[in-house]
């Protein structure tokens, strides 16, 4: 009764929940990108952290602008969180229980690790969890990690959608087989780290009697790995007129928005200016995402509009709008080459800071007018609002404060991972970039301290006090890649960004891209339909059936 | 100035117009389906032809309810096609052009064939058209053709979507490449077959002044291959709650309600009951597409789900809901065989009227009420709004009436092909049924017609009077397939449904049905992908990521 009475009918999804994560390569440091200077203000990233909070429970609401690639978070306190811990703490008794949920775990059974999310992190986290010592259940509005680095490859057809999704089950099996470990598609609103619980909420279906149906679940330990949001700085209208670039669905809407615009751009009685503002393609931060998407949408004008889009090809023309050098972690003469590879393709590269946006146009801050046909926004990732609402520490930048064995300190059990955690200021550690790379090494660390503790009975609540954890987490960086179109890419192995070391750019440097991506790909499966994907575009060009 | 005033903001997509094709194997003559008897009412399948006109002049508006799979067509008058007539009928002279658009061609210039439609009939025409002869223009909501016969298998994962989606550009690639051919993303809400014009509106954008954007095309030749709209028999609450399985979309939103429904299922705190009802899978129709889907279903419950999904599998159940035989047209041993192999796989058949769909139950005429978690309506297909409009002859059962050469023998130039034309009562012969066999012979037969009165100059407005047409279309049924599910299929080749002739069931059925379809794929690229998507899913499952 409780539940119904506090239920509502919208539909919300977290795309900013925990449902997100990093497309991985655009900020360095403290929830700031890289590109920061191409936009107004920071206030955005570093407010965080000082929101009002009912002692030991954590509350966020997310309603999610969610199809069109755009997430707004109010950020308004579910009624929810605070009635169960108040409800509870009352001892008040109902007629029927106020969430139903899982339990705590009894002695005996399994301990039950609870992981939020299912991006980089999450996913490696899942995969070598010991499902003999653990139970486990996953929480996320999606079912599915993304290979982020390929994504923007399927927003013009040179990869299917499918190839660069996995389904979580496939990657952690005994979330679908054990009879005590579970995926749940819903979306995490609160935590209460006294109780070891956190509530959560289902996507709307309207075929509950309540919805969204709410639900508890006690863990042993709890992972958090849920990821970042877009920044957008404030900037009015950004959420609403631009697509971003970091889900599967994103993708989708922004090839079915640049088809539409090219087949609206053909019918007879549209003025040479509008053609042109149709297939004007603006994407603002000059980051990798920013830079990739840039490139795959120069391949896909120089070959595939070229010679499908004939009456069309004159007019589309794809900007790139960044306050200073584009991809600025990278070696200076990488940067230079990416610069000279895009302007050849055709890529303006424009310097600017935007201001606002509105429907049909950027306006910048000299006052230039930007008129755009699809716009992708791509200017780094900072703390989602489920974060920030979290009472817990947090490091410089606002993300979720951790120490060195990656574990949130003040309350037990609690660990975070990805972009969603940062090394607290104490441990005197830079916070990390919000990059695939840590995401990953973070949760084969943290899976390897967990089955380590495991076997030491440590899992259970409450039971890892003096366990010691070993070594901590130290991140070595690997170097980093950029594909920008026209089978060249920029490979910087250089371990920062004033380190010196080999950096590569060209044809060699796409066949490193794309070997090392293929080889990352997660499963057999999508590793072939990558190469396949790869080969068919190349014999037959990119599908445009525009579907939906 | 004239366009701007009558046009409207709303966003409208013609699913039941010109975008609109037959699955291809339901119905049998008159537009009525061969399921029929399922069903109480055949009044809408009649009513047709008898609304008011305009004289020439025809028109039509569809709203579509796209999103959901379902298509509303209120049938209200468009102003534009009327004030077009009416505004030049009275050589009203404005400022700037009513509306703009392609004009008539001049002498010396190629004749312009105009098709509305890129359905089987649509797209094997403009395969074929010979392009020295001919500039075409096509004109569709949908810019790919869908391979219909595999639809129900992207539903559950067994082919990925863009495997059975061929784009028209690529089928002919002359609508990309010629500069007075084109294909225009666009809905016909209206003809002028005196004046001989087409008039024509686009999706909405935003993006550009007027929306939705209306223009007109003059045709040389006018190919109307728009397709049929599914059934309802005006049973209330079908388009609101049911899916259709037409569009690559339908098949899109139908697998992420499946996966949705099986993911909510999973929850803690959701109750038996509850648990059945989101798992409870309906299809209302027995006809080859409802048998193939549920099929597609059982196989995946029997694998995937059994393998993926342990904690709910045994509460997923299908119901195929049909008042006679299922596949009433195929001989009676393998109608035998299909009820025995899928009650065997779990499908269960249930005889009954479907009287009233609610959001989460069917009423029957008899009373049951059948909760359901998803519902999939395949009961046929009849004539559209779009064709029902339509100052034409009509055939029995309310199509576009044309005569042996396909063509509309009251007005000149028009020709009728595939689900939306029928032969004229007066021409003796039966209606063909709505199937993908008779609208691409009828496509190929046209386009011979087309290419040979081309050569002899009558490709021209007005000029193929006193050409002779050859010989007229005769139609040899080849046989029907259906596939069961579990690697089992059904082939009658008999000629018609009394005639004798070869029936095979069972595995090597199944071998003949992959193989007969596989060779029918247009393209090579998605030949290739079906035969991929066929092994990767027999090595590694179906995919089951849940996109958007």
């Amino acid at each position: 009764m409780a539940l119904a009475r506090v239920a509502r009918s919208s539909l919300r999804r977290s795309g900013g929940g925990i449902g997100c994560y990093s497309s991985g390569r655009e900020i360095f440091c403290e929830g700031v990108s890289a590109e920061r200077s191409a936009l107004p203000s920071f206030d955005n990233v570093k407010a965080n952290g000082n929101s009002s909070f009912f002692s030991g429970t954590m509350k966020v609401d997310h309603s999610s602008f969610w199809r069109r690639g755009v997430t707004t978070t109010p950020h308004y306190h579910s009624p929810l969180a605070e009635r169960i811990v108040e409800g509870t703490e009352l001892g008040l008794d109902h007629e029927e229980p106020r969430y139903a949920g899982l339990e705590a775990t009894k002695p005996g059974e399994k301990p039950r690790v609870v992981v939020l999310g299912s991006g980089w992190a999450a996913c490696r986290f899942l995969k070598g969890l010991d499902t003999r010592i653990y139970d486990i259940v996953c929480i996320s509005p999606r079912n599915h990690m993304v290979f982020t680095p390929l994504l923007a490859s399927t927003c013009v057809g040179t990869l299917e959608f499918r190839s660069v999704a996995e389904p979580v089950s496939q990657i952690q099996s005994a979330l679908a087989t054990e009879p005590n470990s579970y995926f749940y598609l819903a979306s995490c609103t609160g935590i209460d780290t006294n109780k070891h619980e956190v509530y959560c909420e289902t996507l709307s279906n309207g075929l509950l009697p309540r919805e969204p149906h709410h639900f508890k679940v006690a863990y042993d330990k709890l992972v958090i790995a849920a990821g970042a949001e877009p920044l957008t700085f404030g900037i009015k209208g950004v959420k609403e007129n631009a697509y971003f670039l970091r889900e599967v669905n994103h993708a989708q809407e922004i090839r079915k928005k640049l088809l539409l615009n090219l087949m609206l751009s053909e019918n007879p009685g549209v003025s040479e200016e509008e053609k042109k503002h149709l297939l004007h393609c603006v994407i603002v931060g000059g980051g990798p995402t920013g830079v990739e998407f840039s490139g795959e949408l120069s391949d896909f004008i120089m070959k595939d509009v070229e010679e499908r889009y004939t009456h069309v090809k004159d007019y589309i023309k794809v900007t790139l709008i960044e306050a200073n050098d584009i991809l600025s972690s990278f070696d200076v003469g990488l940067r230079q080459y990416a610069t000279n590879h895009l302007t050849k393709s055709g890529v303006q590269l424009k310097r600017g800071i935007v201001k606002e946006v509105l429907p049909k146009e950027i306006i910048l801050n000299d006052g230039t007018v930007v008129p755009y046909g699809l716009l992708v926004w791509s200017t780094g990732v900072g703390p989602s609002e489920f974060v920030k609402s979290l009472n817990l520490p947090k490091s410089p930048g606002g993300r979720i404060g951790v120490d060195e064995w990656l574990r949130v300190p003040s309350v037990e059990d609690v660990f975070g991972l990805g972009d969603c955690a940062g090394f607290l200021e104490q441990t005197g550690k830079p916070v990390l970039p919000a990059l695939a790379q840590v995401a990953e090494r973070q949760g084969k660390y943290l899976v390897e301290l967990f089955n380590r503790i495991g076997k030491q009975d440590a899992g259970k609540a409450f039971s890892a006090k003096n366990i010691p954890f070993g070594d901590p987490f130290v991140y070595k960086h690997l170097g980093s890649m950029a594909s920008v179109g026209g089978y060249k890419a920029l490979v910087d192995l250089r371990q920062s960004k004033d380190a010196k070391g080999i950096s590569l750019a060209g044809f060699l440097s796409f066949l490193i891209w794309r070997s090392a991506y293929l080889t990352r790909v997660v499963s057999w499966r999508n590793r072939f339909y990558v190469a396949m994907n790869w080969a068919t575009t190349l014999a037959f060009g990119r599908d445009n059936s525009r579907i939906g």
